[in-house]
Protein backbone atom coordinates (compact mmCIF):
# COMPACT_ATOMS: atom_id res chain seq x y z
CA UNK A 1 0.00 0.00 0.00
CA UNK A 2 0.88 3.35 -0.73
CA UNK A 3 2.88 5.52 1.92
CA UNK A 4 0.79 8.17 1.76
CA UNK A 5 -2.24 5.56 2.72
CA UNK A 6 -0.77 4.12 6.07
CA UNK A 7 -3.10 4.95 8.58
CA UNK A 8 -0.35 6.07 10.89
CA UNK A 9 1.27 8.46 8.63
CA UNK A 10 -2.15 9.92 7.50
CA UNK A 11 -2.66 10.53 11.63
CA UNK A 12 0.84 12.15 12.26
CA UNK A 13 -0.52 14.41 8.92
CA UNK A 14 -3.71 15.38 11.02
CA UNK A 15 -2.06 15.52 13.88
CA UNK A 16 0.47 18.06 12.64
CA UNK A 17 -1.88 20.06 10.90
CA UNK A 18 -3.94 20.76 14.66
CA UNK A 19 -0.42 22.35 15.40
CA UNK A 20 -0.81 24.52 12.00
CA UNK A 21 -4.36 25.43 12.70
CA UNK A 22 -3.92 26.41 16.62
CA UNK A 23 -0.88 28.50 15.32
CA UNK A 24 -3.29 30.37 12.79
CA UNK A 25 -5.62 30.96 14.63
CA UNK A 26 -3.65 33.01 17.50
CA UNK A 27 -1.94 35.09 14.65
CA UNK A 28 -5.55 36.14 13.62
CA UNK A 29 -6.69 36.70 16.43
CA UNK A 30 -4.32 39.74 17.16
CA UNK A 31 -6.42 41.76 14.89
CA UNK A 32 -9.71 42.92 15.60
CA UNK A 33 -12.80 41.45 13.61
CA UNK A 34 -12.79 43.62 10.75
CA UNK A 35 -16.11 42.32 9.44
CA UNK A 36 -16.13 44.94 6.65
CA UNK A 37 -13.21 42.46 5.23
CA UNK A 38 -15.66 39.80 4.86
CA UNK A 39 -18.82 41.56 3.16
CA UNK A 40 -19.49 40.99 -0.31
CA UNK A 41 -18.98 44.03 -2.58
CA UNK A 42 -17.60 46.19 0.25
CA UNK A 43 -14.25 47.06 -1.17
CA UNK A 44 -16.03 47.25 -4.77
CA UNK A 45 -14.70 51.08 -5.45
CA UNK A 46 -10.97 50.04 -4.61
CA UNK A 47 -11.26 47.11 -6.25
CA UNK A 48 -12.94 48.28 -9.53
CA UNK A 49 -16.37 46.34 -9.81
CA UNK A 50 -15.38 43.05 -7.64
CA UNK A 51 -18.37 42.03 -6.01
CA UNK A 52 -16.81 39.42 -3.83
CA UNK A 53 -15.57 40.10 -0.57
CA UNK A 54 -12.26 41.50 0.52
CA UNK A 55 -11.11 38.43 1.93
CA UNK A 56 -12.07 36.24 -1.74
CA UNK A 57 -9.95 39.02 -3.61
CA UNK A 58 -7.16 38.13 -1.17
CA UNK A 59 -7.82 34.66 -1.89
CA UNK A 60 -7.90 34.40 -5.54
CA UNK A 61 -4.43 36.45 -5.74
CA UNK A 62 -3.13 34.10 -2.91
CA UNK A 63 -4.36 31.04 -5.30
CA UNK A 64 -3.62 32.10 -8.49
CA UNK A 65 0.14 32.57 -7.32
CA UNK A 66 0.02 29.45 -5.59
CA UNK A 67 -1.12 27.66 -8.15
CA UNK A 68 1.41 28.75 -10.59
CA UNK A 69 3.70 26.96 -7.58
CA UNK A 70 1.77 23.91 -8.88
CA UNK A 71 0.21 24.21 -5.28
CA UNK A 72 -3.31 22.41 -6.31
CA UNK A 73 -1.56 19.47 -8.48
CA UNK A 74 -1.05 17.98 -4.73
CA UNK A 75 -3.89 15.74 -4.05
CA UNK A 76 -4.46 17.09 -0.82
CA UNK A 77 -5.18 20.42 -1.60
CA UNK A 78 -8.03 22.42 -3.04
CA UNK A 79 -8.80 26.16 -3.32
CA UNK A 80 -11.28 28.29 -2.34
CA UNK A 81 -11.72 30.44 -6.10
CA UNK A 82 -13.16 28.33 -9.02
CA UNK A 83 -10.94 26.58 -10.29
CA UNK A 84 -11.51 28.17 -13.98
CA UNK A 85 -9.54 31.14 -12.67
CA UNK A 86 -6.46 29.84 -11.45
CA UNK A 87 -3.55 29.75 -14.23
CA UNK A 88 -2.03 26.41 -14.63
CA UNK A 89 1.62 25.31 -12.89
CA UNK A 90 5.25 26.95 -13.83
CA UNK A 91 6.97 23.42 -12.49
CA UNK A 92 6.22 20.31 -13.94
CA UNK A 93 4.05 18.33 -12.16
CA UNK A 94 5.10 16.20 -8.82
CA UNK A 95 5.42 12.14 -9.66
CA UNK A 96 2.00 11.67 -7.49
CA UNK A 97 1.36 7.95 -7.19
CA UNK A 98 -2.13 7.80 -7.89
CA UNK A 99 -3.56 6.83 -4.70
CA UNK A 100 -7.24 8.50 -4.65
CA UNK A 101 -9.59 6.89 -6.93
CA UNK A 102 -10.93 9.24 -9.72
CA UNK A 103 -13.28 11.29 -9.70
CA UNK A 104 -11.80 11.66 -6.03
CA UNK A 105 -12.62 15.56 -5.51
CA UNK A 106 -15.28 16.65 -3.14
CA UNK A 107 -14.44 20.50 -2.48
CA UNK A 108 -16.26 21.66 0.61
CA UNK A 109 -14.21 24.89 0.97
CA UNK A 110 -17.77 27.10 0.74
CA UNK A 111 -18.57 25.38 4.09
CA UNK A 112 -15.27 25.62 5.68
CA UNK A 113 -15.66 29.74 4.83
CA UNK A 114 -19.10 30.12 6.20
CA UNK A 115 -18.11 28.40 9.42
CA UNK A 116 -14.93 30.08 9.69
CA UNK A 117 -16.33 33.61 8.78
CA UNK A 118 -19.82 33.74 10.77
CA UNK A 119 -18.44 31.13 13.83
CA UNK A 120 -14.88 30.92 14.45
CA UNK A 121 -13.52 34.45 13.81
CA UNK A 122 -16.48 36.24 15.48
CA UNK A 123 -15.13 33.94 18.87
CA UNK A 124 -11.36 34.98 18.36
CA UNK A 125 -11.42 38.69 17.77
CA UNK A 126 -12.02 41.61 19.87
CA UNK A 127 -15.11 42.98 17.84
CA UNK A 128 -14.30 46.53 15.61
CA UNK A 129 -12.43 47.57 13.22
CA UNK A 130 -8.58 48.07 13.00
CA UNK A 131 -8.06 48.52 9.44
CA UNK A 132 -5.38 45.93 9.54
CA UNK A 133 -7.32 44.43 6.22
CA UNK A 134 -4.04 43.20 4.22
CA UNK A 135 -2.84 41.11 7.72
CA UNK A 136 -6.23 39.93 8.86
CA UNK A 137 -6.66 38.18 5.18
CA UNK A 138 -3.13 37.16 5.22
CA UNK A 139 -3.97 35.61 8.55
CA UNK A 140 -7.29 34.17 7.27
CA UNK A 141 -6.06 32.51 4.25
CA UNK A 142 -3.50 30.56 5.85
CA UNK A 143 -6.12 29.45 9.03
CA UNK A 144 -8.86 28.52 5.83
CA UNK A 145 -5.72 27.01 3.92
CA UNK A 146 -4.39 24.67 6.51
CA UNK A 147 -8.40 24.07 7.63
CA UNK A 148 -9.06 22.97 4.32
CA UNK A 149 -6.10 20.33 3.75
CA UNK A 150 -6.98 19.08 7.34
CA UNK A 151 -10.74 18.07 6.30
CA UNK A 152 -9.93 16.59 2.76
CA UNK A 153 -7.20 14.89 4.07
CA UNK A 154 -10.50 12.72 5.04
CA UNK A 155 -10.10 11.25 1.49
CA UNK A 156 -7.08 9.03 2.14
CA UNK A 157 -8.57 8.17 5.37
CA UNK A 158 -11.48 6.84 3.87
CA UNK A 159 -9.34 5.57 0.79
CA UNK A 160 -7.03 3.74 3.27
CA UNK A 161 -9.67 2.34 5.13
CA UNK A 162 -11.26 0.95 1.99
CA UNK A 163 -8.50 -0.61 0.78
CA UNK A 164 -8.42 -2.27 4.14
CA UNK A 165 -12.03 -4.24 4.25
CA UNK A 166 -13.11 -3.67 0.54
CA UNK A 167 -15.85 -6.05 0.57
CA UNK A 168 -17.60 -4.69 3.53
CA UNK A 169 -17.34 -1.23 2.06
CA UNK A 170 -18.28 -2.75 -1.04
CA UNK A 171 -21.51 -3.85 0.08
CA UNK A 172 -22.32 -0.61 2.00
CA UNK A 173 -21.75 1.89 -0.96
CA UNK A 174 -23.66 -0.53 -3.58
CA UNK A 175 -26.49 -0.19 -0.96
CA UNK A 176 -25.89 3.48 -0.46
CA UNK A 177 -25.85 3.00 2.90
CA UNK A 178 -24.91 6.26 4.28
CA UNK A 179 -25.33 5.10 8.17
CA UNK A 180 -22.87 2.24 7.89
CA UNK A 181 -20.26 4.01 5.60
CA UNK A 182 -20.27 6.80 8.67
CA UNK A 183 -19.95 3.94 11.00
CA UNK A 184 -16.92 2.44 9.65
CA UNK A 185 -14.93 5.46 9.28
CA UNK A 186 -16.01 6.34 12.52
CA UNK A 187 -14.12 5.70 15.85
CA UNK A 188 -15.83 7.62 18.95
CA UNK A 189 -12.54 6.91 21.40
CA UNK A 190 -10.37 8.44 18.74
CA UNK A 191 -12.94 11.27 18.10
CA UNK A 192 -12.77 11.82 21.92
CA UNK A 193 -9.32 11.09 21.97
CA UNK A 194 -8.68 14.03 19.26
CA UNK A 195 -10.82 17.04 21.43
CA UNK A 196 -8.77 16.36 24.44
CA UNK A 197 -5.55 16.58 22.61
CA UNK A 198 -6.25 20.06 21.01
CA UNK A 199 -7.69 21.13 24.44
CA UNK A 200 -4.40 20.40 25.33
CA UNK A 201 -2.49 21.97 23.22
CA UNK A 202 -4.79 25.26 22.40
CA UNK A 203 -4.27 25.73 26.23
CA UNK A 204 -0.48 25.20 25.97
CA UNK A 205 0.10 27.47 22.71
CA UNK A 206 -1.83 30.02 23.96
CA UNK A 207 -0.37 30.77 27.08
CA UNK A 208 1.68 33.97 27.24
CA UNK A 209 4.84 32.62 27.96
CA UNK A 210 6.26 36.49 27.83
CA UNK A 211 4.93 36.35 31.52
CA UNK A 212 5.98 33.14 32.38
CA UNK A 213 3.27 31.30 31.02
CA UNK A 214 0.42 32.56 33.30
CA UNK A 215 -3.14 30.99 32.38
CA UNK A 216 -5.44 34.38 32.33
CA UNK A 217 -5.00 35.92 28.61
CA UNK A 218 -4.93 32.90 26.41
CA UNK A 219 -4.49 34.12 22.65
CA UNK A 220 -7.03 32.02 21.66
CA UNK A 221 -9.81 30.48 23.65
CA UNK A 222 -9.07 26.67 23.75
CA UNK A 223 -12.92 25.73 23.84
CA UNK A 224 -13.46 27.94 20.65
CA UNK A 225 -11.01 25.64 19.28
CA UNK A 226 -12.16 22.03 20.56
CA UNK A 227 -15.72 23.69 19.23
CA UNK A 228 -14.53 24.59 15.85
CA UNK A 229 -13.38 21.31 15.45
CA UNK A 230 -16.73 19.68 17.24
CA UNK A 231 -19.11 20.97 15.28
CA UNK A 232 -17.88 21.68 11.95
CA UNK A 233 -14.04 20.31 11.42
CA UNK A 234 -15.55 16.78 12.51
CA UNK A 235 -18.51 16.66 10.75
CA UNK A 236 -17.37 17.83 7.45
CA UNK A 237 -14.64 15.69 7.26
CA UNK A 238 -17.21 13.08 7.89
CA UNK A 239 -19.29 14.40 4.93
CA UNK A 240 -15.82 14.30 2.93
CA UNK A 241 -15.21 11.20 3.44
CA UNK A 242 -18.73 9.41 2.67
CA UNK A 243 -19.19 11.31 -0.30
CA UNK A 244 -15.73 9.93 -1.40
CA UNK A 245 -16.79 6.15 -0.51
CA UNK A 246 -19.91 6.88 -2.64
CA UNK A 247 -17.90 7.63 -5.67
CA UNK A 248 -15.07 5.02 -5.12
CA UNK A 249 -16.61 2.04 -7.55
CA UNK B 1 4.10 61.19 21.94
CA UNK B 2 2.37 58.94 19.33
CA UNK B 3 1.03 55.90 20.93
CA UNK B 4 3.75 53.67 18.71
CA UNK B 5 6.36 55.52 19.91
CA UNK B 6 5.56 54.49 23.60
CA UNK B 7 8.29 51.91 24.57
CA UNK B 8 5.97 49.55 25.91
CA UNK B 9 3.76 49.49 23.24
CA UNK B 10 7.02 48.96 20.95
CA UNK B 11 7.74 45.77 23.62
CA UNK B 12 4.40 44.56 23.28
CA UNK B 13 4.65 44.10 19.74
CA UNK B 14 8.17 42.76 19.67
CA UNK B 15 7.60 40.42 22.14
CA UNK B 16 4.58 39.07 20.58
CA UNK B 17 6.85 38.86 16.98
CA UNK B 18 8.77 36.49 18.75
CA UNK B 19 5.96 33.97 19.16
CA UNK B 20 5.34 34.45 15.28
CA UNK B 21 8.79 33.95 14.17
CA UNK B 22 9.08 30.80 16.21
CA UNK B 23 5.52 29.53 15.06
CA UNK B 24 7.45 30.15 11.44
CA UNK B 25 10.47 28.50 12.24
CA UNK B 26 8.70 25.32 13.34
CA UNK B 27 6.75 25.35 10.44
CA UNK B 28 9.44 25.24 8.26
CA UNK B 29 10.99 22.49 9.60
CA UNK B 30 8.58 20.36 8.73
CA UNK B 31 10.17 20.26 5.13
CA UNK B 32 13.58 19.01 4.23
CA UNK B 33 16.24 21.68 3.26
CA UNK B 34 15.50 21.53 -0.39
CA UNK B 35 18.68 23.39 -1.16
CA UNK B 36 17.72 23.87 -4.95
CA UNK B 37 15.20 26.27 -4.13
CA UNK B 38 18.14 28.98 -2.74
CA UNK B 39 19.67 28.60 -5.74
CA UNK B 40 19.89 31.42 -8.47
CA UNK B 41 18.97 30.50 -11.24
CA UNK B 42 18.15 26.84 -10.55
CA UNK B 43 14.27 27.01 -11.99
CA UNK B 44 15.19 29.18 -15.03
CA UNK B 45 13.83 26.85 -17.17
CA UNK B 46 10.32 26.47 -15.56
CA UNK B 47 10.86 29.94 -14.56
CA UNK B 48 11.45 31.69 -18.47
CA UNK B 49 14.98 32.73 -17.47
CA UNK B 50 14.18 33.76 -14.13
CA UNK B 51 18.20 34.32 -12.57
CA UNK B 52 16.85 34.60 -9.36
CA UNK B 53 16.32 31.96 -6.92
CA UNK B 54 12.62 29.74 -6.49
CA UNK B 55 12.43 31.53 -2.78
CA UNK B 56 13.39 35.12 -4.52
CA UNK B 57 10.50 34.49 -7.45
CA UNK B 58 7.88 33.25 -4.53
CA UNK B 59 8.98 36.72 -2.61
CA UNK B 60 8.43 38.63 -6.18
CA UNK B 61 5.22 37.31 -6.60
CA UNK B 62 4.29 37.46 -3.21
CA UNK B 63 5.18 41.01 -2.65
CA UNK B 64 3.76 42.10 -5.63
CA UNK B 65 0.03 41.11 -4.68
CA UNK B 66 0.65 42.25 -0.64
CA UNK B 67 2.17 45.68 -2.57
CA UNK B 68 -1.15 45.75 -3.78
CA UNK B 69 -3.04 45.54 -0.54
CA UNK B 70 -0.91 48.40 0.77
CA UNK B 71 1.04 46.28 3.11
CA UNK B 72 4.74 48.29 2.26
CA UNK B 73 2.47 51.52 3.00
CA UNK B 74 2.69 50.30 6.51
CA UNK B 75 5.74 52.02 8.02
CA UNK B 76 7.32 48.43 9.95
CA UNK B 77 7.00 46.98 6.52
CA UNK B 78 9.94 46.31 4.05
CA UNK B 79 9.96 44.55 0.88
CA UNK B 80 13.01 41.49 -0.05
CA UNK B 81 11.94 42.44 -3.60
CA UNK B 82 13.20 46.03 -5.57
CA UNK B 83 10.72 48.55 -4.60
CA UNK B 84 10.42 49.52 -8.31
CA UNK B 85 8.96 45.76 -9.21
CA UNK B 86 6.39 46.24 -7.03
CA UNK B 87 3.04 47.66 -7.85
CA UNK B 88 0.74 50.86 -6.48
CA UNK B 89 -1.83 49.60 -3.77
CA UNK B 90 -5.65 49.36 -4.73
CA UNK B 91 -6.48 50.86 -1.09
CA UNK B 92 -6.29 54.29 -0.38
CA UNK B 93 -3.26 54.80 1.85
CA UNK B 94 -3.94 54.52 5.59
CA UNK B 95 -3.76 58.01 7.53
CA UNK B 96 -0.51 56.68 9.14
CA UNK B 97 -0.02 59.64 11.80
CA UNK B 98 4.42 60.27 10.45
CA UNK B 99 6.25 58.97 13.31
CA UNK B 100 9.26 58.27 11.93
CA UNK B 101 11.77 61.12 10.91
CA UNK B 102 12.58 60.94 7.09
CA UNK B 103 14.54 59.75 5.61
CA UNK B 104 13.71 56.68 7.44
CA UNK B 105 14.42 53.52 5.20
CA UNK B 106 17.38 51.11 6.27
CA UNK B 107 16.44 48.24 4.34
CA UNK B 108 18.70 45.48 5.64
CA UNK B 109 16.62 42.71 4.20
CA UNK B 110 19.71 41.30 1.86
CA UNK B 111 21.28 40.84 5.04
CA UNK B 112 18.27 38.95 7.05
CA UNK B 113 18.13 37.07 3.39
CA UNK B 114 21.68 35.76 3.88
CA UNK B 115 21.62 34.94 7.09
CA UNK B 116 18.05 33.11 7.68
CA UNK B 117 19.11 30.90 3.98
CA UNK B 118 22.65 30.19 5.27
CA UNK B 119 22.90 29.32 8.27
CA UNK B 120 19.27 29.37 9.81
CA UNK B 121 17.86 27.13 7.23
CA UNK B 122 20.32 24.27 7.15
CA UNK B 123 20.18 24.45 11.24
CA UNK B 124 16.82 23.24 11.73
CA UNK B 125 15.40 21.85 8.37
CA UNK B 126 16.99 18.04 7.24
CA UNK B 127 19.31 17.49 4.32
CA UNK B 128 17.37 16.23 1.31
CA UNK B 129 15.38 17.28 -0.78
CA UNK B 130 11.43 16.50 -0.39
CA UNK B 131 10.60 18.70 -3.72
CA UNK B 132 7.85 20.23 -1.71
CA UNK B 133 9.26 23.78 -3.19
CA UNK B 134 5.49 25.82 -2.90
CA UNK B 135 5.63 24.59 0.78
CA UNK B 136 8.88 25.20 1.54
CA UNK B 137 9.15 28.82 0.04
CA UNK B 138 5.61 30.04 1.45
CA UNK B 139 7.11 29.02 5.12
CA UNK B 140 10.93 30.82 4.19
CA UNK B 141 8.66 34.21 3.35
CA UNK B 142 6.68 34.17 6.19
CA UNK B 143 9.15 33.32 8.97
CA UNK B 144 11.85 36.05 6.40
CA UNK B 145 8.59 38.87 6.38
CA UNK B 146 8.16 38.36 10.36
CA UNK B 147 12.04 38.74 11.04
CA UNK B 148 12.26 41.68 8.46
CA UNK B 149 9.28 43.48 10.85
CA UNK B 150 11.11 42.67 13.89
CA UNK B 151 14.76 44.28 12.90
CA UNK B 152 13.19 47.38 11.01
CA UNK B 153 11.19 48.12 13.99
CA UNK B 154 14.34 49.39 15.63
CA UNK B 155 13.58 52.86 13.72
CA UNK B 156 10.45 53.09 16.30
CA UNK B 157 12.91 51.94 19.15
CA UNK B 158 15.30 54.80 18.05
CA UNK B 159 12.97 57.61 17.30
CA UNK B 160 11.04 56.87 20.91
CA UNK B 161 15.13 56.72 22.65
CA UNK B 162 15.75 59.88 20.63
CA UNK B 163 12.56 62.03 21.50
CA UNK B 164 12.98 61.32 25.10
CA UNK B 165 16.93 62.78 25.37
CA UNK B 166 16.55 64.07 22.07
CA UNK B 167 19.92 66.61 23.19
CA UNK B 168 22.30 63.61 24.11
CA UNK B 169 21.27 62.19 21.12
CA UNK B 170 21.88 65.18 19.00
CA UNK B 171 25.58 65.51 20.38
CA UNK B 172 26.46 61.88 19.21
CA UNK B 173 24.83 62.16 16.57
CA UNK B 174 26.34 65.37 14.93
CA UNK B 175 30.07 63.87 16.38
CA UNK B 176 28.63 60.33 14.18
CA UNK B 177 30.37 58.64 17.65
CA UNK B 178 28.67 55.47 16.38
CA UNK B 179 29.61 53.93 19.86
CA UNK B 180 27.71 56.31 22.21
CA UNK B 181 24.53 55.98 19.73
CA UNK B 182 24.53 52.14 20.09
CA UNK B 183 25.34 51.97 24.17
CA UNK B 184 22.34 54.94 24.24
CA UNK B 185 20.49 52.31 23.10
CA UNK B 186 21.92 49.23 23.73
CA UNK B 187 20.46 47.60 27.52
CA UNK B 188 22.52 44.47 28.41
CA UNK B 189 19.83 43.03 30.64
CA UNK B 190 17.02 43.69 28.33
CA UNK B 191 18.96 41.81 25.78
CA UNK B 192 19.97 38.57 28.26
CA UNK B 193 16.24 38.65 28.97
CA UNK B 194 14.93 38.15 25.51
CA UNK B 195 17.21 35.63 24.95
CA UNK B 196 16.17 33.59 28.11
CA UNK B 197 12.47 34.17 27.32
CA UNK B 198 13.36 33.25 23.80
CA UNK B 199 14.70 30.09 24.57
CA UNK B 200 11.81 29.11 26.92
CA UNK B 201 9.43 29.83 24.16
CA UNK B 202 10.89 27.89 21.66
CA UNK B 203 11.13 25.25 24.40
CA UNK B 204 7.64 25.32 25.10
CA UNK B 205 6.54 25.75 21.61
CA UNK B 206 8.66 23.41 20.14
CA UNK B 207 7.62 20.28 22.46
CA UNK B 208 5.53 17.58 20.34
CA UNK B 209 2.00 18.27 22.88
CA UNK B 210 0.49 15.17 20.88
CA UNK B 211 2.57 12.84 23.07
CA UNK B 212 1.48 14.70 25.71
CA UNK B 213 4.74 17.12 25.79
CA UNK B 214 7.50 15.17 25.96
CA UNK B 215 11.40 17.27 25.94
CA UNK B 216 12.64 14.97 23.08
CA UNK B 217 11.72 15.25 19.58
CA UNK B 218 11.64 18.91 19.67
CA UNK B 219 9.90 20.27 16.49
CA UNK B 220 12.53 23.14 16.40
CA UNK B 221 16.31 23.50 18.24
CA UNK B 222 15.92 26.28 21.03
CA UNK B 223 19.55 26.80 20.95
CA UNK B 224 18.77 27.80 16.65
CA UNK B 225 16.25 30.28 18.06
CA UNK B 226 18.52 31.68 20.73
CA UNK B 227 21.57 31.69 18.36
CA UNK B 228 19.50 33.78 15.47
CA UNK B 229 18.69 36.09 17.52
CA UNK B 230 21.74 36.46 19.25
CA UNK B 231 24.83 36.48 16.18
CA UNK B 232 21.94 38.16 14.07
CA UNK B 233 18.54 39.76 14.59
CA UNK B 234 20.20 41.72 17.48
CA UNK B 235 23.01 43.10 15.99
CA UNK B 236 21.15 43.78 12.74
CA UNK B 237 18.26 45.45 14.47
CA UNK B 238 21.13 47.39 16.70
CA UNK B 239 22.26 48.17 13.36
CA UNK B 240 19.07 49.78 12.18
CA UNK B 241 18.54 51.95 14.82
CA UNK B 242 21.90 53.29 14.58
CA UNK B 243 21.79 54.13 11.15
CA UNK B 244 18.44 55.74 11.65
CA UNK B 245 19.80 57.92 14.48
CA UNK B 246 22.65 58.84 11.91
CA UNK B 247 20.18 60.00 9.52
CA UNK B 248 17.71 61.62 12.31
CA UNK B 249 19.13 65.04 12.07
Amino acid sequence: MAQVLDLNSIRSVLVRLEDTIIFSLIERAQFSRNARTYEPGAFATELLGWQGSWLEWILLGTEQFQSKARRYQSPDEYPFSKESDLPEPVLPPLEYEPVLHEPAITNVNDKIMAFYTHDIVPSITKSGDDLNYGSTATRDVETLQAVSRRVHYGMFVSESKYRADTETFNKAIKAKDVKTLESLITKPEVEAALLKRLERKARHYGQDESQGGSLHDMKVDPEVVVRMYRDHVIPLTKQVEVEYLLKRL
